[in-house]
């Protein structure tokens, strides 16, 4: 309790928090540390949620977390790296996630996929930070990057190693295809009658399009793909 | 040629343009008036896909068509309408060739559209105005309104019409969600092994599942969706 009032006020007082009987002076220091990082960690995610990536700042960053700009930097960076570090935050309840699915193969993985997908963009509390983070990432080519990179280690490569194609990257791409079109029309957009849809409703109508990405064939039924 | 020349003049010339013999005035006012316009509309279209919705402004805009920012008032309205006219420009493409698609009903229409739409992106010229309205739209909230309502009637209501079910608006939205999500997986972000794949393999494997969409069954095979 202490310990986070400490950690509620400005740097220039928790880089020398009031010492506590019985506990070393490091240990306090590393609990003042950990809790202005914490500060500043939320005030970025608030700052590039509201203003973008183009328009956050630094100075905003740290003027949200009552600490210096310097602190920001000793952190985390540049811009860029606490962009990175925030978008992780977010991404984060979306990778632990996908890292519980259950560890079977492709059978039934487009419904399970849908559903989770769904459940974590249904949930305002989740949705928020990936809608900011998607619309940095479509606005500027860094913060694209960033994104990039990311979506593709943290999320569709735990959903690629469950197949065994060798086109599976690409497999999981199209399935992510599928439910970025829907994130976007649905929750971005608000394109009607598909913002309005039961969510049950769209499970059942979007599992059999991402099984089908997933594990079906890779052309027309009875067709090779003419390309490769 | 001699109109166009006219036409190429700062708006203070081409508003009294030199009177040709045996024509009247009026054809003459007309015709530098369209061609300021298409100044205009051009101008918009680069200022919009440079700088974004939020950033442009019709100073800019009348810099860029070398007329006084009253005359695209004059001939626009507002910021947001001067948007609506830029946008219906650079979606005519798309809109037109829906409107050329063979008359017929669902039967092939999966791979038709999705061939169409790869076209259409795969297109440096077309693809560029496409994306430049999709980055306005997906970062400022009047833009997303045009972009929808543009969506909507004149692409996806042409492709709807179609289709005899009931739940035919949903159907397409899904089907477009499926390509929207390609398009900015490929285009947009540049993900890997999407953003290289070949348009033909790419038509085979996104056929189905667009298909499935529009005429599919409304759940997974031999179940009926729950929700509705």
């Amino acid at each position: 309790m202490s310990g986070r009032d400490a950690g509620a006020r400005p740097a220039q007082d928790t880089a020398r928090p009031a010492r506590r009987r019985g506990r070393p002076a490091s240990a306090d220091r590393a609990e003042a540390g950990k809790a202005a990082r914490d500060r500043i960690l939320a005030s970025a995610r608030a700052e590039f949620a509201e203003r973008g990536y183009d328009k956050a700042s630094i100075r905003s960053i740290a003027r949200g977390a009552e600490v210096d700009p310097a602190l920001v930097h000793h952190y985390f960076g540049t811009k860029e790296q606490v962009f990175e570090a925030a978008a992780e935050v977010s991404f984060a309840p979306a990778a632990e996630g996908l890292g519980r699915l259950a560890p079977h193969g492709p059978d039934g993985l487009g419904e399970e996929l849908v559903r989770f997908f769904l459940g974590v963009w249904e949930n305002p509390a989740s949705r928020a930070p990936l809608l900011a983070v998607v619309r940095s990432a479509l606005s500027n080519e860094t913060a694209a990057r960033i994104f990039r990179r990311m979506v593709t280690r943290q999320l569709m490569a735990r959903v690629a190693r469950r197949l065994d194609a060798p086109d599976r990257e690409l497999r999981v791409e199209l399935a992510a295809a599928q439910m970025v079109g829907v994130a976007i029309m649905r929750y971005v957009l608000g394109i009607e009658p598909l913002a309005s849809a039961d969510p049950e409703d769209l499970v059942a109508r979007l599992s059999p399009a991402v099984q089908h990405h997933l594990a079906g064939p890779a052309g027309p039924a009875g067709e090779q793909p003419r390309g490769g």
